[in-house]
């Protein structure tokens, strides 16, 4: 299939190949690519981009010797194919299957898990120290694009590793994105350094026209007398050159032959080094170069055009929260949305091309979107800072110190809440339910359909007084309610004797399934809904427990600290004389479709129809 | 008392004095701070630092009607004293009295509450951008230390606000110190421009030069061609400039006309603008100024010579663990302590000083010190990272997806867990037990004394495999147990049919006296100890509660996800049919001693004695 690529079972094989043949591999990767994501989807346009760069950073380095760190780790397919899993691609983040992320688990050659943003720095420093502990000598290279550097965990990381006199090679690639556009002052910063020509040349030409001019020397003399030392001076400023860091760059990433050798240079300037490269988002794939914020993670799709990933998707939870959300800024000004470069994703494009100034993309930056909505919400501004869960995370002390701690009226769009699907542990959104509701202040809801949605929302921004959350699913499964939302209200959607089972959010689909299965085989079971999940309210459930003797609570999230525990305890300090079952995660979740997940855990209509019939015997 | 300072009770009685009177004040709260923090308490050495720039600030601005954003905000004091909080400064940190840190609930002057690092940016970005939407024309300062700015969140704040067209103002009080000597690069960056002269002094010179010199004018000319712009390139490198911000100084602090210029200039220029104040912690008062970092939180002290700063306090957990790191990495070389900027705090300043190529002190940047660590850890090493447990929310997500994720070996050293006392609610360590344990992976321990930490820092770094924390508290609370630690197991320390006490930690010294106090009325209790919090060893308490029929669990944190609710939910799950009571924080838990916050709920020994008593009747 490619005469080039075929042959390619190890990095050994990439060093053996001349420079034609590179190029030829660089083409067949990247047709092996189209199609292989066309197929299985999978992200696409990072890939593209950095073909040439991840080839040149195997010819350069020894792996698994020398260890590359990947930031996010989205963009390590090529990285995969060449270190002998190329044949599993069509098991791409399917179960069991091929990560979409880098592994330890997968391969020698994956040195470190990521999925989130920002971690590779920090990660390649800690490596770095533990080698120099050791009196190694290998290499330690953090792979990170321009987007992940927007977030403050690698800032932390570039202060720290630059008083360091250890080895530590820091490879961005600058591809001028993070989802979408990349935003923020580091962002121009840039835009502006990649117009240079490249620091090592600019500093040489600077420093012949000083010494062959005599007069040029006075200046410099004189302006040494008022600044630092002419070098210094003459030279662009550069902020990773502050920072304590040797730059190098920038060049061309799609330009083999200079990358190697800037990497190569990288390799021989001791102590902290920052590589500059320029790539191009899709490259080489002409739908991706012109839209990449479409073909960054893609489903599966038509390779010759890629239409799929440009046209409208189906409606879905997000794309009902940004229309939602649309009507209400109508009506209410105080509203604003804040997205941490999930704008597209979080359904709030139309949002943000139609109010631009109450709309902030803070880039790759959750702390600071957390934070930042608490100085609009203190000043009478009603934020929303729409997030996925799994990055919430990083916003945790924000929530509680900046936000929750003054009773802020910040509302929380918790998108991607509950298992994900293919993205696999990293992205599950397993924990807000949890860490949320042990918050003080903190109301939490779950819508279980779209009306929920948009009446939860309308409710959060209008009603509500403190700190409000939605979290709501990726995708669109809808529980059908014979009743609208109530705030403060667990409400019974279906009655029977024989059992309660209390589903979180949209879980309530597959109880209300379950109990109609059940109700087949004669056994009939109140199925009670959480769309207020915190504060509980208590009352409904405790009544149906009293009556059916038996309670189920599903959630689709960690058991340790979830509302099923809440629940329990409160059986438990009620004196309520019950069987009481409580399902939910105990451990990291691995990639595998929703539906397959719930099976798994006993929270499928099966699942928890048969453990309703369970009660008969 | 005080000449000036006694008719000073608002900004406008400082905007009307001389500058004579202005010097005369500034000594006056100087010597006013110094004889009341002798008193109470508090933080000394950064108040004493920003004295000419509090009044700085107040005389150019406009308070409450600009917005002045302190971060961490124990460096308040000052605009306390003189916005008529004076009078209140012999209550302050104590129950009820005047706090520490800014609260909106206790002046109009202050705008957003803080505790925490790096995050006045933000906020005070967010109250600018609702300025702006609302056509309103005030000023917005942040009042940023540099020590903070190696936080990753004022990053993200920086890089966000550098391309906003509002008005912003962001004031660096540069004292070179974070609690103890600040690092990174961040701070080798600032130390070097500290040095030079003035920025727009500079700025001009240049200009002079190259106008007046025609060769460098072509010198000039030449660099442009391989350049952005003459200006850029002939000015001294600035970061802040670089992300957009206009850089205005370095100023000396402590000349209150300069600061007041450079100020006043921050004022009228557009956009965002950031000005560098350079001062002296402990600015003074000699004890001060020659050891600050023993001055930054303090207890009462004797002004004369603030001896009982700086001598060896009290052995309490802090001081028993960087004793115990040190004999452990004798034996394991494995071992590596990281600290976001606590070394002594944490008790760790005798193992950076005999271990320095294995103490790594990361400024204050907990999320980079987790992730950091999970790179030793893949690399065989032990990182012990030692953090107070409010600063640890910080790094939630990187404790998830970094070190949990991988079920990497990291030890977690939380010190200040619990309620700490005169900090207050920013401060109170009382989430780490519902967001530990709700981490898969993850073991909590919690000492009741010196001896467990001992025992349990032992058993973490050498008998773990997989992430552990060991949670305790500020102080030297020890409970005498008959026991030593056994890893997984619930200690049954007392005995008795009456009723059963489950005490987390070093309440277990409260559950006792409770015990022994309800025994002198003859009635007996079980008291269990939880050391090891989770994974949670359940057949001991289990078995108590079948014989007692009576449960009262006591945890120094929030009762939602807390270990309360998992036992109550153990109870209900295995049908226990007991009287079930969980004492733990429902909110946020303002300054107060540590007795009195335990008494308030129940805690004390006073409390738990009544409840174990009341099941006679």
């Amino acid at each position: 299939m490619y005469e080039i690529l075929d042959t390619i079972n190890s990095p050994a094989d990439v060093k053996a190949l001349n420079s034609d043949q590179l190029v030829q591999l660089a083409a067949e990767i990247r047709a092996f690519l189209i199609e292989s994501v066309s197929k299985t989807g999978g992200h696409l346009a990072s890939n593209l981009g950095v073909v040439e760069l991840t080839l040149a950073l195997h010819r350069v380095f020894n792996l698994p010797e020398d260890k590359l760190v990947f930031d996010v780790g989205h963009q390590s397919y090529i990285h995969k194919i060449i270190t002998g899993r190329k044949n599993r691609f069509d098991t791409l983040r399917r179960e069991g299957g091929l990560a979409g992320f880098p592994k330890t688990a997968e391969s020698e050659y994956d040195c470190f898990n990521t999925g989130h943003s920002s971690t590779s720095v920090s990660a390649a420093l800690g490596i770095a120290r533990a080698r120099d502990l050791a009196k190694e000598t290998h290499h330690v290279i953090a792979l990170i694009g321009d987007g992940a550097l927007t977030g403050g965990l690698a800032y932390e990381a570039l202060c720290d590793a630059g008083r360091e006199s250890g080895n530590l090679i820091v490879v961005l690639n600058d591809n001028q994105m993070s989802i979408s556009d990349n935003v923020g002052g580091m962002s121009e910063y840039l835009s502006k350094i990649r117009t240079q020509p490249s620091y090592l040349h600019a500093k040489s030409k600077t420093e012949q026209i000083l010494s062959k001019n005599a007069v040029g020397k006075g200046v410099a003399a004189a302006l040494r007398a008022t600044k630092n030392a002419i070098k210094k001076v003459l030279l662009p400023a550069n902020i990773f050159d502050e920072l304590g860091f040797t730059y190098l760059g920038p060049v061309d990433g799609h330009n083999l032959e200079k990358t190697e050798m800037m990497l190569r240079r990288a390799k021989q300037t001791p102590g902290p080094v920052l590589v500059h490269i320029c790539t191009v988002k899709g490259k080489g794939y002409a739908p991706a170069e012109n839209a990449p914020q479409y073909f960054h993670g893609v489903s599966k799709f038509d390779s010759a055009d890629g239409e799929a990933c440009t046209k409208q998707k189906k409606q879905d939870y997000s794309a009902v929260f940004g229309e939602s959300l649309s009507r209400l800024v109508q009506e209410d000004k105080r509203v604003v949305a804040i997205s941490p470069a999930m704008t597209l994703g979080s359904g709030l494009g139309a949002f943000a091309a139609q109010y631009p100034d109450r709309f902030f993309d803070v880039g790759i930056a959750e702390a600071h979107a957390v934070t930042s909505a608490a100085g609009l919400a203190i000043s009478g501004k009603v934020p929303v800072v729409s997030v996925y869960s799994s990055f919430l995370q990083r916003a945790y002390d924000q929530i509680i110190h900046d936000v929750a701690m003054q009773n802020l009226h910040v509302v929380f769009a918790i998108d991607r809440a509950g298992v994900v699907g293919a993205d696999g542990e990293t992205h599950q959104g397993v924990f807000d339910i949890a860490f949320m509701r042990h918050t003080p202040n903190m109301t939490v809801l779950a819508p279980c359909n779209f009306e929920d949605m948009d009446a939860m929302l309308r409710y959060a921004v209008q009603a509500v007084d403190g700190p409000v959350a939605l979290r709501y699913p990726r995708g669109n499964v809808q529980a059908k309610l014979p009743c609208v939302f109530r705030a403060g209200v667990t409400d019974c959607v279906r009655e029977g004797d024989a059992a309660t089972v209390v589903a979180v959010g949209t879980l309530a689909h597959e109880a209300i399934l379950a109990a109609e299965q059940a109700a087949q085989q004669g056994i009939q079971a109140d199925v009670l809904v959480l769309r207020q999940v915190w504060p509980l309210e208590t009352e409904v459930i405790l009544k149906s427990v009293r009556k059916t003797k038996r309670l189920l609570v599903v959630e689709d999230g960690v058991r340790a600290g979830g509302i099923g525990e809440a629940i329990g305890s409160i059986l438990a300090a009620q004196g309520v004389q019950a069987e009481f079952v409580h399902r939910g995660y105990d451990a990291f979740v691995t990639q595998a479709e929703v539906s397959s997940v719930y099976r798994r855990f006993g929270m499928d209509a099966k699942g928890i129809a048969e453990w309703i019939c369970e009660g008969k015997s």
